[in-house]
């Protein structure tokens, strides 16, 4: 049976993507060695990463001055290694979820840190809004996390304030055209919008470097990977190759300009349904409603139609819908992988079970 | 043509493990969905991560009491990780090579650092030796890296010391019984004797942990990995699947008393002909030769013929024998995956060679 992958991270990638990095296992460029065997400072291999970092500077428009580095470690990593780098005295956060909160305990381990906005009392079901003029205007950046995937909010846009920007893009980096030139720093775990889990990208302004009042370890100076063009150590060859073949992908489909259109598509399709279907409704509220991670929930006079609704689309080959334990429900990610085909397989299943009940 | 591979990593593994991981990465156990695009937390991820850590414990005689978890970041971020976690005050340090000295450099961040012994002095051609009396008795740890890959030495037994050790094993780990009793942690990146490149395995002793007097980010505290299973954030799924199927293969082939009897044939052949051939000669002091990484150069006379040499074990399929630029020469990687017929195969190449001249 067809399978419809809604998982939120790690997420659906485009078949080709996986086709192309399954055949590389087997044998890398007709090398007759495989990916996994081969040496990183192998001659075919330095071109994979060139590549990588030519199509995010193409595909995001990066403007001079910045590089692009490739690590290990998750963007949990990055939560203590952005401050680590960047905050000299200061830093503002918004606190818009579970993962922005995270971020924010960790850069309080080098500085003070300013809260300008929060949605945490209404439990995160919104994306913070009105806050540009509340970041103090000697924070040394404003960090944001764009997307909310346990919540389904996202602000979709690059905030106007008086200081640099900071901001985790993990689950809808490449989903849009980004004003690369406001920000210090974006950095993205891969398993979402880029690659298999085990890479994650940091985008960097080269002169925003150095400027942190501590000795780093080496490993967590951004410099140490600037410098070495991410070869500093072996890096994760692997998820590295899949990450281009997904770029690639995303080039030959139109870059950031038509996956963006098509998360729109797609979007409003699902949530045009969620809104109609009166066994579910959204759990965001309208002008924070993520085109990534689509929540919702049983309607309250269904409330016991959550688990059969949930075995229903099982059965139709719809995977991955159960929402996050702490909101409940469904949450579909329709990351840049995903196809309007997909959507509206689950929209008929939504629609089906409506006309069962 | 078929190819031998030498790469010093990452490096050759078993076609088993190649071929079954390519497999999955089409459909992930009949699930119809890729192995790079399944939740972490799915159902049939968490067995994968069990049976890792259960065939580690085993193969491995690891005692209670101890953890085995795994991280991205390579094991340079170790060499920060480990001062940050284990170094309360003073740590001893042997310096054997070129990563041994990164670790020392990373471990003064956190305090004292003693180097009870050097080779430095002798271009790192021998393991250092008989220093274990002079391991201060109140240093946290002594710290060794167990195998050099750049110039193919290695200890190849656990250090009789008073303070626990503490090792990189990246090199040779899984290829020898280990009294694991001795360490505080033993950490490994993956990409030599394990797994593809992406994946560090860190074996610690739990109540050896938390006793470092500092405040540690959360993804840098050992304790929020081995709580958390490895789970605390998204790991890297692929790797550590190929990790899985590595150390499936291990234990099949009799685990790593069945890896250092082969080692050890290997290396006794290799280095006999080394030893043997007018043209070769060894780079390292016997008692310190590696059965991991084989180093070896042009005897004097014959130093006009690397480069044919080079040229003509690549025309017979031998892949990745260039020695590193700090050394020269040829480096032969013989890590567990190697096979005798490799070793033979350049073996004739040598003679063959020979005969030419």
């Amino acid at each position: 049976m067809k399978k419809y992958n809604f998982n939120a991270g790690p997420s659906m990638l485009p078949r080709e993507v996986i086709e192309n990095t399954a055949k590389q296992l087997l044998d890398f460029n007709g090398s007759g060695l495989s990916l996994m065997e081969i040496s990183h400072r192998a001659k075919d291999f330095q071109p994979v990463v060139d590549e990588c970092v030519a199509l995010f500077k193409e595909l995001l428009d990066i403007p001079a001055g910045y590089s692009v580095i490739f690590l290990g470690g998750g963007a949990s990593l990055q939560f203590m290694q952005i401050p680590a780098n960047f905050l000299v005295k200061k830093a503002a956060y918004v606190n818009s979820g579970v993962w922005a909160k995270k971020a924010m305990k960790e850069a309080k381990l080098f500085g003070e840190v300013v809260e300008v906005a929060s949605s945490a009392d209404g439990g995160y079901t919104s994306y913070p809004k009105g806050f540009e003029a509340n970041v103090p205007a000697d924070a040394d950046y404003l960090h944001v996390c764009t997307n909310n995937t346990i919540y389904g909010t996202e602000c979709r846009k690059d905030f106007d304030v008086k200081v640099p920007l900071v901001a985790d893009m993990s689950s809808d980096i490449m989903s849009r055209p980004v004003d690369v030139a406001k920000y210090n720093a974006i950095y993205a775990g891969a398993q979402k919008n880029l690659a298999m889990a085990g890479v994650t990208v940091i985008i960097v302004k080269d002169d925003a470097l150095g400027k942190a009042p501590r000795e780093l370890p080496t490993m967590l100076d951004y410099r140490t990977h600037v410098e070495k063009g991410s070869m500093f150590n072996t890096p994760p060859v692997v998820p590295i190759y899949s990450m281009l073949e997904n770029l690639r992908w995303l080039k030959k489909n139109g870059g950031v300009e038509a996956a963006d259109k098509r998360a729109h598509e797609r979007a409003a399709a699902l949530y045009a349904e969620i809104d109609r279907n009166k066994l579910f409704k959204g759990t965001v509220e309208e002008a924070s409603r993520s085109v990534m991670n689509l929540c919702f929930v049983m309607n309250e006079d269904y409330a016991e139609l959550e688990k059969p609704f949930l075995d229903f689309a099982t059965e139709r080959g719809i995977v991955g819908i159960k929402g996050h334990r702490s909101v409940g429900g469904f949450r579909a990610s329709c990351y840049n992988a995903q196809t309007m085909e997909g959507v509206k397989a689950l929209i008929q299943a939504m629609k089906d079970f409506e006309a069962k009940h």
